[in-house]
């Protein structure tokens, strides 16, 4: 029996560190599969379709909805955003796990799904949210008005928190990128996720031919 | 509310190499209490009262038993041995966590009483049956009787490896070393076991009052 890969999602609100943490995450181990969304939104300078987003419209989005071929999907600020479901199927099918950097609407979606006991959730939170509020205006081009509702986005993100499995807080990029790895070689050692014992605890144990 | 401690069981047959890993990552992080058992053996050249185990005798075992005061208990080859309570419950409160090196019967036990919820488990197996007789051979002075005996307990043990929530097969004992403590680091990282978290988000978040 293969390996099954795990789902390994990520959330925070904008401005915790999720994205550079998905990044090391990603170069540190080849395996991760990373999960590219699906989104209504237009393209921001300098990203590419299929790399950053699947750039869709918003009836080929819907419809994609409709044939069932989302894991989650979410409108967000009048955009849609979703996970495709076919490539995770076969990352798990390869025993291969994959990255979702996703909100807390996706990662509730998957935890719900047929797929839920595949779910390992990370929560990041920042230091305070003082930090948070200053690294959202610092990076932000936009009005007052976005960077307020960036900054009402991000409390109702972090009301979440207590739906997820670990939380990580990033007030030390390098420590919370190992805490990180050190959760998912756990995960990877837990009694279920580990079909390839040596034969012998097989022989020694009907339970595990039962899986 | 301060950290509640965890209680980390490792279990093997003998000659897996649990005491090993037990003694290495006791060295590793000195926050770390070690349960030390109570047994009714007669203590082996060079063991400490205390330190290696409380040697006690059987009416002072079965006194304690009968006060409550084991955590768990068994007998084995005709001796008993056992968890105290007290010292346990001591390193809880105090946030500290507590090593088990302890059987099958022992972590059942302690899963079943009610600190259930705080114990983290793990199974530590050789990478073979050979390899396994061959170290307990290696290292009896024993007779062939006494070693047949341990053996046959060995199967026993390993068929209860599904109970435990990782596995951990020794082949490389530096690299289980890094995995047990990767297992440690992330069920610290676990919500449920972090009441600590940043003023902002219990605000944030009833449910965090209600644990």
């Amino acid at each position: 029996m293969a390996r099954r890969g795990l789902l390994l999602i990520l959330s925070s609100p904008s401005g915790a560190g999720k994205s550079t943490l998905s990044k090391r995450l990603m170069a540190w181990d080849p395996t991760l599969r990373f999960s590219v969304s699906a989104t209504t939104r237009a393209p921001r300078p300098g990203e590419v379709d299929g790399r950053d987003y699947y750039f869709r419209t918003r009836d080929e989005f819907l419809a994609a909805v409709r044939g069932g071929e989302m894991l989650e999907h979410a409108e967000v600020f009048g955009n849609f955003y979703g996970s495709p479901k076919a490539p995770v199927e076969q990352a798990m099918r390869e025993g291969r796990d994959t990255l979702f950097d996703i909100d807390w609407q996706g990662g509730q979606q998957i935890r719900n799904s047929s797929l839920g006991r595949d779910v390992v959730s990370v929560f990041v939170l920042p230091p305070s949210i003082a930090e948070l509020d200053r690294r959202l205006r610092e990076r932000a081009q936009d009005s007052d008005e976005v960077i307020a509702g960036r900054m009402a986005k991000s409390r109702d993100e972090i009301s979440h928190w207590a739906e997820y499995d670990y939380v990580l807080i990033n007030k030390d990029l390098d420590l919370a990128e190992e805490q990180l790895k050190m959760i998912l070689v756990a995960e990877r050692l837990r009694r279920d996720r580990q079909p390839d014992l040596p034969d012998f605890v097989r022989g020694l144990n009907g339970e595990f031919d039962k899986r």
